[in-house]
């Protein structure tokens, strides 16, 4: 809790699990007081401040550090204040919520690859960033780095100017700086043009993906559906290569901390589990809230068995398997042909690919809550509005896609590094 | 493989699976020279031969390293001409036929407690045999050991004699030395008369309990009906707590290395995956020859979702599991009763139990297997037939027993170490 | 660097230490820029200096994190300006002089054991300071935590408050809000009455075994002639059980970071490697500045044949051999007779001891430096006074003091732990 | 002690060193049986005899292995009874004396490389014997392997035969098979008549390198005084990079055992505590014997302090540096020219040797034993006359040789690996 959150684990002996205890004889131990913060030295946020404000092409980058520190009123007035264009992480996002007209993560690719100054609000130069470097990045980027944990200053790239201090904190610092210096970045400028023509194309051309009507459905039309009928404050947990990448763009986040995905370290199998947690603080604090749980079927597999446990403890969440039968990377024409016909997979499809067609959903029946098998786009809906409106049942929406859709072309393919 | 045999990992780069490479470019490797074999010193062997000769209640236990070595035609003929009441540990069953009439293994606890000599053929004073130590043996039983591994000699309890070398030819030594003494332990003796009776009694025990009409069924009537329906030669792969426990009674093995279970380390959750393994070399090397999983309710949970790889390579395992609500030992009478009345399981039923009644049968007919829910002795009847006869389908038959059901009472506890 | 300092391990590949280079083709990197700091928040420093303004016997201990963060002048300006009895840990000594009035070092167990309020300013309540526990410390003690490590925060105590922060930053915050509240703790209360008399009693006895006449000299003669004759801003290098420990009271450090002992971890070995890395720093920097090493006999033991190393680079160490016969506490009179009379020390020693009399003088002539064997006050004012002077040539001073020698009497072992 | 021979680390708390105990109360433990022994099967031991029995340039190599199996007498009768040359390896030098007309050890290098059937009696085939493949060996080589772990068969090189089993064992079943088979291989075979040319070749190139009378020594000078003045039964302990290696060809071991060196894993820094153990030993059952321990120059520098324990145990240990100023190969004209003339040694040598012409033998003064500083044949003739002759005292004996002195030029660099 203390400095960089993170994970811990307790390992209770069986034993205990079952052991009863005198009440009166438990001593109740205080809970440790909350996190102390720390702020950045002046002079390093003038420092900062004075880059952005000769900045001619800036990217603020919203980390999971922001979400974090509980950040997002000061970044959201920060935003607005600066007029900068921004870009959250994966779990960064709904700091600001996703569809603030300064979010740029339509034009994800061409922020990075032209921003002059990068400003990091507890975000790192990983591989989910591309180590900051060109061809990614320009090689002249100023960065400069806001982070709580000073051992991961000067990560990869040799920093512009760094701001050590708890991001909420070093936030209203910063805040405070452009507010006496009443600096505001143009809205148009030419930079802004460059990235608002990038959005709009972008958008164009998901929105055509997802208004394709042939059969089976593609990505695209799948989370279109998704992102229409289930309530904006809803938890949303991702995993599998296409089917958390993809939701990433389609699937919008208007509040922080409402979204689980794989993370820096790209872990598969943790999506249940992700979900199973959520689940049950939701049931505590927020009972009206719901949690999605969008799995490729490849993901789902490696803990696919944990629906016993949310229908054990009867929590309502919705698991929607992005079902293209485990392929990676769209099939070819043959391969796709040959598996259409239900031959011997091991012949026709790719090794690591799985069988077609599989009932996922039943798992969710034998175990006591409701299973959907879905072809169409009116049948993910009617699915989708049961299972969102059924605030006492688990269900698992199975929806089949076409095992040759695949994102839309990238200009670079995902992990690229300098090869310089 | 040389040495004592051991488990190895073989990990493969994810872009290997799916390269292709030219045929005439491979470069095949031989394969290592079959493991080279040793031999006990002379003088070893007659003393143990000397000591064995003057036993008056000796016994025979039989470890999995005989399995290893395929010693069991020679450990037969030992077991033949010497006359010796045996024990199998439980990857060891088979080597000779649970069904000998030398085999003590519904005496195990008497046999253990009472021999004033112990042989081991391959076999560990681990905690399975609890540790050689009393209560579970005589203080001054004097132990025989016959390892291939020099440094397993002597732990927990200082041998009388050690043989060092392989199972199977040590055995021959063995032979040899016992042909030239013309030895053989009366059938007649006191010992044998006290094993006999105790076998006897036991036998009825389980004998009644298998036969008991009463509803849900009790492990010992499933295993009974298991028993009588699958073919003699059947692998029977074995996890769970009691189902493992009881089914090591339960399911004789007639032939060597066909048992494959948790074994010295008690993992679960492997099951599922001996399972896969051994139905891909049996569908090579010996196509008729059918693959029985019998799995506990909890230990099929781990790996339950492995059932998509049974399907996708179209294995006809036969997963039964013999399912009591995930309870480890038997409910009490309110437990039960609020369970059956279908309360929220989370305020009834012991925190680490699961979901009454679960159909994990439809995981398998999810997947495109066979699934076969049974609550009577007539049902599981049908379904074992169905399922053993047809060769091409895998299939899961779930028996519904009493979460009440335990095993017959233990003279002591499973796992009881000396306390002295 | 970054964060919390320390230290790390840089191996060369044995072939490129001999390896020539062309010096055109060598590329020069730039030096990481020096560590950001970070300050605490404002409510935090208030919550603090609030506490401290309450306080009736505060005290404040020094650790070694603000000599690391080079916050002598703000610590000095803060103990002048607020009156607040302060006490150093080992390495932190000479960061505000061992000689300022405040200084409370020689009254350590009282300051202690008494103080309502525990500032600690970049130090850890570790076995060093007891673990902050009773009965070392009041069970009602209110300790304000200042530290660079947010996970450091709360160790062992629940704290009162806590800074998060640079040291030398928040202590310039502490000395702002200090001086706006116009707050100094008086020097007439009675908490500074029971701390200079501790102090002017545990003085007295000090002097008292320090001028001792009677041979073999004892730890505090030895020392005070060690304090009497070397440069106040001699780098004083320690170790060894009681040479480190009377070495921390009886030799002042008026100069911040110069004193190099064990420290947290308590390893031996270290103190030649020690002296050798400040020899090379202060030949660079500060020539005229002298290393002097002070080493109980066994502590030298582990790394003795460094003084190869130290001769090699003829770097003039002055290396103090405090020479008991490796005693680790007081031998008994009859032990000390028989080992006078130089029988077999195998039989008459204790096992851990080493051979009585031994001239380590004669491993730093065998090297090529001067080697000084000392047995009486005058030897050793004599060999000190050469040593001292000679800035060309390594020394070892072999001082011979009495195996019966010990720490004078403590309130407390040293690392007395709470029983309760 | 089971199986494959190996260290322990005993790990004794401080406070059990000084305790004392009720000898009454202690509880005797019997210590553990001695270690059972196993043999090869027969038709292994036939199959390797007929392999020799068909070898036209037959070379067994006698591994540490039949050092520990204690397998001197049965492998002194199977050379004699089959004529074959062999080669020990470093520690299993004396299990057939080094004067046995059939050791080859001075034609190593033509001897490995033109074999055309190597026996490996428990030597392994790693870096020490160049992993058994070309150019060191022929590629066609036939490898018999005996050893008493079956993980090491087969490592590096597949073998013709493998005899699993304890070398002593083996060697014998392999005598009895050779005597009944009646082979001998012929003494004027060409095979033979290579060998011994070879053996005498490099002997005059030793003898002649050996008697120069150049100053400073070189190490064949200095290794053929020691040969002539130490006893035959003298344990010898040998580190350092030089001195070991052209010690294990200069210093013959008539008995086995009696050597102690860095071994497989290379490690320096061991050579003290080596002939601290083994003189412990000598003094309690061969008190007569003698340690003499040979160390480079910087292998001394590891743990010279440990002459301390040599001294407070009075072990009358005879320590001889190989002093070459910790040189590891020989300096070139110009280092050596300036080196001479005691310049700053940080400019004129290189930067990972010693200070030039050390009085490492003041060392042992230090400590109450007796030191030699030594520069010519005549020199070192008496100080070891009267070291070996002092039963009482350890002694060392500090040896200056050229720092430009090599072994002779070798035909193969010494650790080649096959480059193809």
């Amino acid at each position: 809790m203390y400095g960089r959150p993170g994970s811990c684990y307790i390992d209770i002996p069986g034993d205990f699990v079952n052991l009863e205890v005198n009440k009166s004889s438990v001593k109740y131990v205080e809970c440790c007081p909350p996190p102390p913060t720390s702020m950045a030295e002046h002079s390093a946020v003038s420092k900062a401040v004075s880059i952005i404000a000769h900045a001619k092409q800036p990217l603020l980058i919203i980390g999971k550090g922001a979400a974090y520190s509980h950040a997002e009123n000061n970044i959201r007035k920060l935003v607005d204040l600066c007029g900068l264009p921004f870009l959250p992480t994966p779990m960064a996002k709904g700091v600001v919520p996703d569809n603030h007209p300064n979010c740029v993560a339509a034009a994800r690719s061409t922020a990075l690859q032209h921003a002059d100054v990068v400003i990091l609000l507890g975000a790192r130069l990983n591989w989910i960033l591309h180590f900051g470097l060109p061809p990614r990045f320009r090689p002249d980027v100023k960065v400069i780095q806001i982070d709580i944990c000073a051992e991961e200053l000067g990560n990869n790239v040799r920093p512009a100017a760094v701001l050590l201090g708890d991001i909420n904190a070093v936030t209203k610092q910063l805040l405070e700086e452009f507010s006496k210096r009443l600096l505001k970045y143009p809205s148009n400028s030419e930079w802004w043009k460059k990235l608002r023509e990038k959005i709009k194309n972008n958008e164009e051309r998901s929105k055509a993906l997802a208004l394709q009507k042939s059969l089976p459905m593609n990505y695209y039309t799948v989370f279109h559906h998704i992102r229409e009928l289930i309530p904006k404050d809803s938890i949303l947990v991702s995993e599998g290569a296409n089917t958390m990448d993809i939701g990433r763009t389609m699937l919008p986040n208007y509040y922080p901390r409402q979204r689980l995905d794989a993370g820096t370290f790209g872990t598969m199998g943790v999506g249940l589990g992700f979900a199973i947690a959520a689940a049950l603080v939701a049931k505590d604090r927020t009972p009206e809230k719901r949690v999605i749980c969008i799995e490729g079927d490849s993901a789902f597999g490696f803990s696919g068995m944990e629906v016993e446990t949310i229908c054990r403890y009867n929590l309502p969440i919705v698991i929607i398997v992005v079902n293209n039968n485990g392929i990676y990377t769209g099939l070819n024409e043959d391969n796709w042909k040959e598996m259409l016909q239900y031959g011997d997979p091991a012949t026709c499809v790719p090794p690591v690919s799985l069988l077609p067609n599989l009932h996922y959903e039943e798992i969710m029946s034998a175990f006591g809550g409701k299973g959907y098998f879905v072809k169409t786009p009116e049948e993910l809906q009617k699915a989708l509005k049961a299972s969102v409106t059924d605030k006492q049942t688990p269900s698992l929406i199975n929806v089949m896609i076409d095992p040759q859709s695949d994102r839309k072309k990238q200009e670079f393919p995902w992990l690229t590094r300098s090869n310089l």
